[in-house]
């Protein structure tokens, strides 16, 4: 294990990702409890919510009050989802460290997620990096389904590559690979690091794993071997797919960070704390939630 | 991924090791048929029960009415777990192939579980597995706590192949090294296998998770990495542990054979098989188990 990063920066997604499916309202109150309880983990990076179309996203249609009234610690990098120039106004008006935009590998999911070719995105994306970048913020380059489409199959690194470079190319900081429907096994995940670390230094590539087959620690680890530091995830495992109602969501924070921990490599953030944040919105959701981490400490 | 096995076997030890905690009696009938379900998903070895006294396992107690009235599939390897002379007459007479012997890498869990010392413990076995050979069957050592005891904190690879050692001698024809509170990392497992790969040969060594942590499947992975093709796993996760309620079980066999045939390595088994053999005992049981792949396919 001695090609292992010492250590790895997470970014806590429950509050966007987490939630943008949740059928139940969740008060505005409570989300901005949950993030500040959130924002005193030791976690480094939070994405607190989406400013994409309330219509499209009710669950997250409180974010620009979320935005100013959470109490933000100056350690913390605080983003947002942002669609295009609409949503990015919005945002720095609510406060933002970080504009994280978003499209997909798959033409098909594309289509149906954002109503637009991949060929039409960029443009809009490209305003949108530019005008955050000019605003002196960062900017994240979300691509969703970079293994597998839920209408279109197996997407191949050089189909993920090409939207890589074009955002890059745009000014975007890092990229978020995301594996949207949680399909990827180890193996995909080799063979699509070795062909993005041969165009991109490690530092700009970020991994975001849904855990809907129950793979995506063993994809952490696969992709820690090759030196990727920088994970999303969501505390207690929230969020759903929307492809397979029930299935789970991403990534739990917590059995990541037992993971890092257990394997020596630090992130800063306190295990007890995050467990206390995901008991927190496991209580107001009413559900238990997917986490193994939560099910041991709730119950030992 | 060049050094993974090309095919791997698996144990399905749901009927003892998933059910043996059970607090509600599952009638023998349903044991039976489920059983007979999974001899037919094509998995090569099932352990179908345990010959423990019932006062201690009382979910198991019908175990010689299920060795004798199950239906023998003959490419099967039908096991069951034998603790002492008396439980291997009557496992003899219910029929078995192979006889699972067990005992604690761990001085306080042999002490708690056997209620033995561990030297108190190998003679009693030395005469169970001489008797199982000589009546020609296969003998398996099971050997808990081999990464973490709950009583005793860490354990040495050390005291791991001292267990080993004196179990290969007394004739075992393999090792299941569990995890037995699902507590192991995958630095956990290389440092293991590292030292006992010098000793014994890949084949006699198996590896069984429980997925407490949720890093089964990643402790799978490397332990894939090291050449071992054999895993013990419950279908469904079937299993708690004692030692934290309400906490998973073993590793689900279903995510299993995802990971396992994602990344192109056979079992022979079909998943379509052994996921409605999981729903089958999910029913039974009345709730939901930890499986993801239960909650995906229950649920797409």
């Amino acid at each position: 294990m001695e090609n292992l990063p010492k250590e790895v920066i997470m970014k806590e997604v429950g509050p966007r990702d987490g939630l943008q499916n949740e059928k139940e309202w969740i008060p505005t109150e409570h989300k901005i409890a949950w993030i500040n309880m959130l924002s005193n983990t030791g976690v480094k990076e939070i994405e607190y919510s989406s400013f994409v179309n309330p219509k499209m996203i009710p669950a997250l249609k409180d974010a620009r009050e979320v935005g100013e009234r959470i109490i933000r610690n100056p350690d913390v990098t605080y983003s947002a989802l942002v669609p295009n120039m609409k949503g990015l106004e919005f945002a720095l008006e609510a406060g933002i460290d970080r504009a994280s935009v978003f499209m997909s590998a798959s033409e098909m999911h594309n289509q149906k997620n954002i109503n637009k070719s991949i060929g039409d995105t960029y443009p809009i994306l490209e305003e949108v990096i530019k005008e955050a970048k000019d605003a002196g913020k960062l900017v994240t380059g979300y691509i969703s389904t970079v293994f597998d489409c839920p209408y279109q199959g197996k997407i191949t690194p050089e189909q993920v590559l090409e939207v890589c470079d074009r955002l890059v190319e745009a000014g975007v900081d890092d990229l978020s690979l995301g594996d949207t429907i949680g399909t990827a096994v180890p193996t995909d995940v080799e063979k699509l690091l070795e062909v993005l670390l041969k165009h991109f230094p490690k530092e700009k590539l970020i991994l975001h794993f849904h855990d809907t087959r129950g793979m995506a620690i063993a994809n952490i680890m696969t992709s820690l071997h090759y030196g990727i530091n920088r994970f999303d995830s969501t505390v207690g495992g929230l969020g759903g797919c929307p492809y397979a109602k029930g299935a789970t969501g991403n990534v739990d924070t917590n059995d990541v960070l037992y993971l890092l921990h257990g394997i020596g490599i630090e992130t800063g953030i306190s295990e007890k704390k995050m467990q206390q944040a995901g008991l927190y919105i496991q209580n107001i959701l009413g559900k238990q939630l997917p986490s193994r981490s939560l099910a041991y400490i709730s119950n030992a």
